[in-house]
């Protein structure tokens, strides 16, 4: 079995915003020269996450504020008013959504592809921005 | 390592509705002869999903309800909005879900079996039918 | 490729807890003697959990109010009121947020450790406590 890890920076510039990430997951799946087995891609940050849907800006704002309604950016949190003192820290929200959708995801690889459908992209939620973020990438198999 | 890819085609009736499909992932599994590994469950799609619960229709639908709390079907989408001449496309509320939930998992195999509780079946997620749909199932291992 | 499977058994106190387990899935790992692949963690129970996020008690109670917006512990369920007899059985909340959550994570194995950030702790969710409970780990690799 062979293995390959890399990270894919990334510069948020929004409090809250989607990056479609599809095209550099699949430049180290290809620089991996693994052909078969798994793509596990993991974000190793508490308040921002990693999904897959469609490239469409306007349905990202959608699904942004349906986080909202969930976890709303201005809510009575225990964990904010700890922090009261620290700005940087009023993101109980970005916590709250991180922990639900979970930092992983692993996508089968095959023929030395990911069997996406024609509307699935790869898609990096930022909940607490802007900051630098990192993806990390483990492709396995042989 | 070995693997093996099926496809479990489904047929959906209603706009939301849960399948159950343990026993079409365990024929695969058992097909497949690989004993230990993992069993990777994909679905290609950005309006559906698949997730763990009981074989339980009305947990069902209480399940289905709580999806349309935090999505309303005629909730106020700039998705929606977009493509408002299209009847068919008037379905954001399942992209924010299937994005939420995300449309994989992978699930430990061992000794030929999958290590599923006593009140964990496979289930499908339909947010958009009816439709014609897809699981796909990579079981890697030996 | 080799395999190492332990269980974790918990004991929990309360209706709805997180707690850190982290160093419990780290010994595990430790254990396999395995350095590079992936650790597979999932959770046999439909009323409980596993996901990731920062080793904080009060935002862990942020997080466990959120879910409860999403579905109430008292909410007018189909599932309760079919075992309306039984008090155990008034849980679809709980049904519900695994659910949506899924029951298993899979983290990176990477030269014997997972690449957790600074604020990842592997966090098991009690949502219908107190009870007996077990998380699965599947360690695979070489």
């Amino acid at each position: 079995m062979r293995f390959y890890t890399r990270d894919i920076m990334i510069r948020t510039k929004r409090r809250m915003e989607i990056i479609d990430v599809t095209r550099d997951v699949q430049r180290v799946v290809r620089e991996s020269k693994i052909r078969n087995g798994l793509v596990n891609l993991w974000v190793p940050h508490s308040t921002a996450t990693i999904s897959v849907n469609e490239n469409d800006s306007e349905l990202w704002e959608d699904i942004l504020d349906a986080l909202q309604r969930v976890a709303p950016l201005e809510g009575n949190y225990r964990h904010n008013a700890k922090y009261g003192w620290s700005i940087r820290e009023q993101n109980a929200h970005a916590h709250i959504m991180s922990c639900l959708i979970k930092p992983g995801i692993s996508i089968p690889l095959e023929d030395g592809g990911m069997p996406l459908g024609t509307w699935q992209s790869i898609l990096f939620i930022e909940m607490d921005g802007s900051r630098s973020r990192r993806i990390h990438v483990q492709v396995m198999g042989e």
